[in-house]
Formats: structure tokens, sequence, C-alpha cells
């Protein structure tokens, strides 16, 4: 279903010769049929943003998007003013399709090789082909969501719907160069409810606060993350605001978590939850230095609950950020505790690694703030993606 | 030669019964025989830090060591009182073997799983005929530069000698955890140069913020990183101050440099060099970006200079840290200017990367700061040993 299942929009992806991969689908259009076009975006903080970030930051700054299009097969990122001008481009390009008067209601979002101009002549008929397959069928979103997909194996969308009726759908792209700072990867989430732009922004920044921004595959950080939020106001249903932004921060949540689950090569998907932190920041601090962790993460693919490699990370979180006793600190794996008062407890051949998720519980026993974070294992398949590919 | 090159020092290496590796040497013992006895030690920031750690930088406070214990097999790290009893009883036991009256004249280094307790009788034992095999020749410091090694696949050592005649002799062992903050891995550095304890001191905390500071092998600090300058003073020889420091620093750079060449499981060692930059400590910001990216460490491994991933890690070092406009940034990998201006440069094609060397200079055209940093690839060999095998 992905973008499709809110009313009031169409979506499409086709194979426009863009992708090095013969056939495959390659360019996605999402189209917002309204009445509404409110719109919200977050990006990645990275300083050699790509063009199509920088067009798209601008174009949705007025709180208004009427159409987003999409393309795997190249990032069109460090490609200077030749790369904007692609962007510029493909955005009059759909806006001249959709007669619309204005190239900055449609955003542009680019995912692949960095530093090589797209194919700009495919990409414009890719467009003109896209609009003609402009469809508002669960399958032309399932298209749209194959589409964008790079080293993905697997699309992965949302589908939620508001207790008052109205819907919310998203697909989002992303399974290596994932280390969020604002925002992660390509995703596009539609909504038929009536909603301002003001209120899609603050929901949005709230949701990949503690969604996107809170998973960690290689701890690389992209040039072209972009999450756009769009409404159509199809239903006429004004949502409950509290509902509504925790819908979004689920469907957010949802996609992040797809995101994991298909992280490049990875074996098991890491839950790593810290507890009794001084703070929000505090936890989320040490969950992050546990999470990128290529020691641990090596020890999980092997299997191994490792809990060294798990408390030598914590121990490089500076004390002012994360104050905590190191002798007071628990972990357990999967519930075994392994480590109890910041040495051994549980023997770690107790604890069951042949499940997919790993959970990694860390009390740091000094204040009643949590907080959690995703990651993956580093497994041998990931490096050879990584060193044997090209992408 | 290792810690023996210097006069007024013994030292050996044998096999206790700690390491699970049968027959392996893992008990080191390096004597000053005077007639100083002056010391300086640099220590891992991590928060969890070892026993041994905490037992050794209390005993070189007062600038004062007569003999280091080292031992591979065990980390003594996360062992609570227990475990700080156990690097007491070794001060204790090898200060009676040398009729010393105070065992805080006596560091302990140890390295190896984090968790677990030694096996106390075998070290106390292997110190009995460690002091039984000291000698000051060659084969002796050797056996200690072994005795050390864990992941190691060589042994690292170092031997130079000062315009006056006074000789600086050291050994390391390091492989993987390796990201330093403040110093790194269990290295003891040896000269019978006429210098004090301050002068030691200062000497060391430059030199290894140039040296074990700024090398990178997968980002992991450890518990138990120990660096240790002892002065015999058995030369009689009083250096000239400059000379010294600047061969304490060509010892640490030289030692360093061996722990990135056998990194885990490593075919690459990767030199990062960061020129333009507005203060040093952008440079090194930059450099170690760069140096913690796994996409561009696998890219390494496959041979690939992908310099998109070398400019979306300096996009991620903050504005304040590092000020530099991405539209100037210049990159060369083994001397082709690959990335120019911010975006594409030469063929990457273009590019040798046969040889196991491999030079990335960035210059960021902002500044007259520079910077090198030292990291290596990351291969299916680094996920085989930390995956694999436990340590």
């Amino acid at each position: 279903m992905s973008v499709t299942f809110a009313t009031g929009f169409s979506a499409a992806g086709v194979a426009a010769g863009i992708s090095a991969v013969a056939g495959k689908k390659d360019l996605a259009l999402v189209v917002n049929n309204g009445p509404l076009d409110a719109a919200a975006g977050v990006f990645t903080s990275n300083r050699f943003c790509a063009a199509p970030v920088v067009w798209s930051r601008k174009a949705v700054a007025n709180g208004h998007i009427k159409a987003v299009i999409l393309n795997s097969g190249g990032a069109n990122a460090c490609t200077g003013e030749a790369g904007y001008a692609q962007s510029l481009a493909t955005a009059e390009k759909v806006a001249d399709l959709l007669s619309l008067s204005d190239a900055s209601d449609v955003a542009v979002c680019s995912t692949g090789l960095i530093g090589e101009l797209l194919p700009l002549d495919h990409v414009l008929s890719g467009a003109e082909h896209a609009y003609a397959a402009l469809a508002n069928t669960a399958e032309a979103g399932a298209d749209a969501s194959h589409a964008i997909m790079t080293t993905d194996t697997k699309p992965k969308t949302v589908e939620l719907t508001g207790s008052t009726g109205y819907k919310i759908g998203g697909m989002v792209k992303g399974s290596g160069m994932i280390a969020p700072q604002l925002a992660t990867m390509l995703c596009v989430i539609t909504t038929d409810a009536v909603v301002s732009a003001g209120q899609l922004q603050a929901a949005l920044a709230v949701a990949t606060e503690h969604s996107f921004n809170r998973i960690d595959v290689d701890g690389c950080m992209s040039t072209n993350d972009t999450v756009l939020l769009l409404a159509s106001g199809a239903s006429g249903i004004e949502p409950d605001k509290d509902e509504f932004n925790e819908l979004v921060r689920q469907a957010c949540a949802s996609l992040a978590r797809q995101i994991v689950g298909d992280g490049e090569g990875a074996s098991h998907d890491i839950r790593i939850t810290v507890t009794g932190a001084t703070s929000e920041q505090a936890a989320l601090a040490c969950g992050r230095a546990v999470a990128a962790s290529n020691l641990l993460k090596c020890a999980i693919s092997g299997n191994d609950p490792n809990w060294g490699r798990i408390v030598s990370s914590l121990g490089t979180v500076p004390t002012d950020i994360a104050p905590y006793d190191s002798n007071k600190v628990t972990v357990d794996v999967n519930g075994v505790r392994i480590c109890e008062n910041g040495g051994a407890g549980r023997d770690r051949s107790e604890v069951d690694m042949t499940g997919r998720e790993v959970h990694i519980d860390i009390d740091l026993n000094a204040g009643d703030a949590e907080a959690t974070v995703w990651t993956d294992d580093l497994t041998h398949e990931y490096v050879h993606i990584n060193a044997d590919y090209e992408s």
C-alpha cells in the first residue's frame, strides 16, 4: 500500500534506466491530489548534502508540496551547480506535467553513488513515464516503494488508521550509510487528515528524533537523507492532535525499525535500552556509544553476548555527559544479567542468541531517564557488500 | 632488542599458563637496574579502566617505578575489588623477588578478555620464573615483547640512539580495540639517559598525543591502555632536552605505526592527512571522522578509493569544530586528485591501490593547520577474528 494508503495521493514506480541494474524500477513519483498541500520535511545535517536536499529543503520551507519525485541509481551529491541544475530541471519537468505554476511545489530526492551527475534525459523521460502510470492503487504505492530501493533487500512501508478514520501511509529506503543526525534516508509519509504545515513539521520533528535518529546501521551519515510528510486533507477529518502526533511517531518508528531489519548484511537486529540515566540525553549517549562498537557488533554476529565490549564502550562516554558509577552498572542480554555491579554476573553461556533480535538492557543505576536505540551486527556480508561492490 | 636496548634494564618473557594457548609466552617482566628509577605513565581514559590501570596510575604518580610486570591472557578489567587485590598481590610478589620495600615501585599491566579474574597462582609462579630468567640481552627483550602479544601477529619494538650516545628502547602490543583517548595499549619504553620524572612525563604526554592518540584500528577504546616510560640513567648522559623529547616522540610514532601495520585483519594501512584547516584540532577532528568510517574502510579493503565516502564523513564534523567550505575541499588518494572543489576530479580508476599503504590527503582550503591520523581497512578477516573467536 505504502503512500497510497492515505486517500488523496497517487503514485508510480517505473524503470527509467537510471540504475546500473537493467530493468530495475528506479524512479518514483508521489502526487498529492489535495484538497490540501500541507507538507513538512527533515533533512540530513551532512555538510556535503546533495543537490536534491538543497532544493527540497528550500521547496518545503513554505509548507507546501504537491509532488515528490525520487530516484535510485545516483545520489546527485557533490555534483556542484550542474547537479543543482539537474534537481531544478527535474522539479520543473514534474511541475510541467502536473500543470503546476511553481516548480518549488515539487520535492526531489535521490539516492545512489556520490559524485556523479544523473543521466538527466533518463530522469526526465522517466518522469513522463511515471506521470502516465500514476494511480491511487495499492500496486502503484508498492511500485513506488520498490523504485527507491538500492542495497535494500525489501520494500519498507507502513499503514496506520486514526480512531476517527483518517489514514497515514509511508515508505522508506535505507540499509547502509545509516547514522542519522536530524533525519535519515529517503522517506515519504502521506496522510489524508486535515492538518496544517506547522502541525506536520512539529509532529515530524518529534517523530524523527525518536525513530530515524535512534538507529545506526554502520555509523555513517548520508549526504541525501530526506523525510517528507505530506497531507492531502482528502478525508475531511481534523484529527485529535495528540493522536495524530502519536501515529506519525509510530509510522516513523515502524519504518526506522524496518531499516534496521534490512541493514546491510545483518544477521541480528540489536535493541539497546539504557535505563537509570540522569537524563534522556545521557541514556542516548550511552546507547549510541554501545551501538557504534564494531567489536560488539562482530561479537553479536558470532552469537557471543560479549558484555566486556558493552561496558568498554559505555566507558568512553564522558562523565559530564552521562554521570554514573561504573561499579553499579548492570547489563542484561536477552534477559540474562551477565554483568552485575560492573563485573561478571551470570555466565554468558546462559544467553540464547539464536533469534534474529538481540535485546541489550543496560541499567546505569544513576537516575530515572531512559532511551532506546537500534543497530545491526557487523557481518562478513556487510564487508562483502561494501568492499566488493561499488555503491 | 626491545626494552633491553637501553642499558640498565633487564627483561624476561615466559610461559606462565595464563593464556588459553598452551605454551605461549604470556608473562613479561622489565626491571630498571638504575641508578635512577624515574618514570612516567599515560593511561586509558575509559571509565571501566582495569584493576592494573588503577594500580599503576597510583604507582607511577610519585615518578618512581623500578619494575613492570605485564601479562597477556586476561585483562583483569571489570573484576572489582578481587581484581584489584590480584594486581596488588602481583606487585607485592615482584617487590619481594627484587627486595624492594615498596610494592608501589612496581607497575602492573594486563591484556586479554574483560570480566574474568586472572589465575593468580600462575601469575605469581610465573613471576618467579620470569625473575629467574631476567637478562639484559637482546633475546630477553625479544621474549618480553612476545609475551605481551594477544591477537598481534608480530612483536613491535623500537630502538633509537641519541647523538650523545644514550639509548631508547621500547615494546608495544596492540592490534584491535584501538581508538585511544589519552593513550593506547600496553607499551613500555626504556632509556638510559639521565632525565627526571617530570621531563619524562612531559615528553611522554606530547609524544602519545601525536602518536598513539592518532591511530584508530576499530574505533574501540580499551579498558587497559598503558604507556610507561622508564629511565635508568645508566648511560650517565644528560641528553639535550629537545632531542630527547623528539626521540621519545619518534619511538612512540614508530610503535603506533607498527600497531596499525598489525591491525586485526587489515590488508591496507591508511594514512589520512588533513591540511588547510583553521586549527590542528579542526584537522584532527576531520581526520578522525574519516578514519572512523566503516564504509570507507570496507571500500579500501576492496581497493576502491571511494571519495564519496570520504567527503560524506568530513561532512559530519560540525562547522564550529572545523570551519570549511564544502565546495573548496580537495581529496587526493595515492597522489591522484579524485575530488576537486567538493566534486568529482580525476577518474578514480587512475589510483593505484595495489600497495599496502594508502595515502589520503585532504585539503580543506580554509587555513594553514594540519594533522595526520592512521587507520586500517575493514576486512572479512577483522570480522572473522572478532566474531568467530573469543577475545
